[in-house]
């Protein structure tokens, strides 16, 4: 459907950069993942553009995650990780992918609520709660970054002996806590330079941002999850039924 | 929770220009809807810092949707218009927002189907199909662009009489059919210049894309519908249940 309206924007009135674009994108579905992708230098000669003009189109690509970066080269990336929207977590959703799961730690530690944390988990202000950041990969490529928070009181015998490389909800549900339902809000911004160098990026590569809070079955908070990922690797897929 | 990141972000050794963005979120967070942010060059001054750093944190701003454009100007914005993912129809969510929606149509017209179209509703290559694209408004700002297509063997009686300044869902309906499920993809993407013009936006803003096809209750497929958000105007909201 991309390439649907792609052709209608690739007419003499498109910008140059967007009708190089189209042409690159044509070139790219010829390749097989992992090819690499001509020269910006020999791009700008065969389609008669400026080495700048090229890199707009590269960068557009980019974002989609059509091409993506290795060592000093561009080559055809791997399709997104298209990641069901579901009270699974992210290990289950990756494995019902086929891809390999990962996580490396980032950050494991109490720490004081602030306003929003604790109204979320209905706490008081100050009260101590887990915050655990870790970046998720998939096939080894750093997708994700998840920042959860728990309420310490609930979950602290857990935590103690939580392996920060497994899954948390696996742990949390150990425990005797069902998860009933979550709230998730999708929205897209840029990573910030500290998000951007966790996950291998840039500042200036669209990102979707996903807040969540989950409920257990006497609606009571469990978690308060902020999860940035990478715009050009992944999609969210939702069921809706009515 | 942007804010604690922006927070964590916003020591020494961030990059100046997110060291303003920091401070001028700080400023907008005092202000009001409506009121008129601080010009670039005064910015420049108070930061001390060159216009151009000035720039790229009000880009990332006005992506984040926290400020927006207004004629020769920058003010601060409403809150994004946060739309539930569900088999409502737009009309139906933006109202429940208390906004008022509106519709522009693009597009009516009986085209053949591509391969993808055809696949994703279950019809030969070549079939007719109708094609219906619209800019969708809330409180008169374009934040959409909708693009549906209809197998027109069903539905071109409906066509015959449908205003496209209403609900489609609503004629759907009124013909018998029964919404029952629906796969959506979300991801983000970079509008073409065509879309970023029909939005009023710039092809440098990145957008939510909504990919759908919708079921009735013989899971046939009724519509395939690819949907492109401004992301600093919406946002989108699942419930998630066990």
């Amino acid at each position: 459907m991309t390439e649907i309206n792609a052709r209608i924007d690739a007419g003499e009135s498109a910008p140059k950069y967007y009708r190089v674009r189209t042409e690159l994108a044509a070139i790219i579905d010829d390749l097989d993942e992992g090819d690499p992708v001509p020269a910006e230098r020999d791009l700008a000669v065969r389609f008669e553009v400026s080495r700048e003009t090229v890199r707009q189109a590269v960068h557009e690509l980019l974002v989609e995650g059509r091409i993506q970066r290795r060592g000093r080269g561009t080559v055809v990336a791997s399709p997104k990780l298209t990641q069901p929207l579901s009270l699974r977590s992210y290990t289950e959703g990756a494995v019902s992918q086929g891809r390999v799961p990962g996580r490396e730690l980032v950050t494991f530690e109490d720490v004081p609520a602030d306003a929003e944390v604790a109204a979320d988990l209905g706490l008081s202000v100050g009260s101590t709660v887990i915050h655990l950041e870790r970046v998720l990969l998939a096939d080894g490529q750093k997708i994700g970054l998840e920042s959860t928070y728990l309420p310490a009181r609930r979950f602290a015998s857990m935590a103690r002996s939580f392996d920060p490389g497994t899954s948390l909800y696996a742990a949390i549900r150990a425990t005797g806590v069902t998860f009933d339902s979550a709230t998730e809000r999708i929205e897209t911004v840029l990573a910030s330079p500290r998000e951007a160098a966790l996950l291998d990026s840039t500042t200036a590569m669209p990102m979707l941002l996903l807040n969540r809070i989950s409920l257990d079955t006497d609606a009571v908070p469990i978690e308060r999850v902020r999860s940035i990922y990478r715009g050009d690797r992944v999609a969210f897929l939702a069921t809706l039924r009515e």
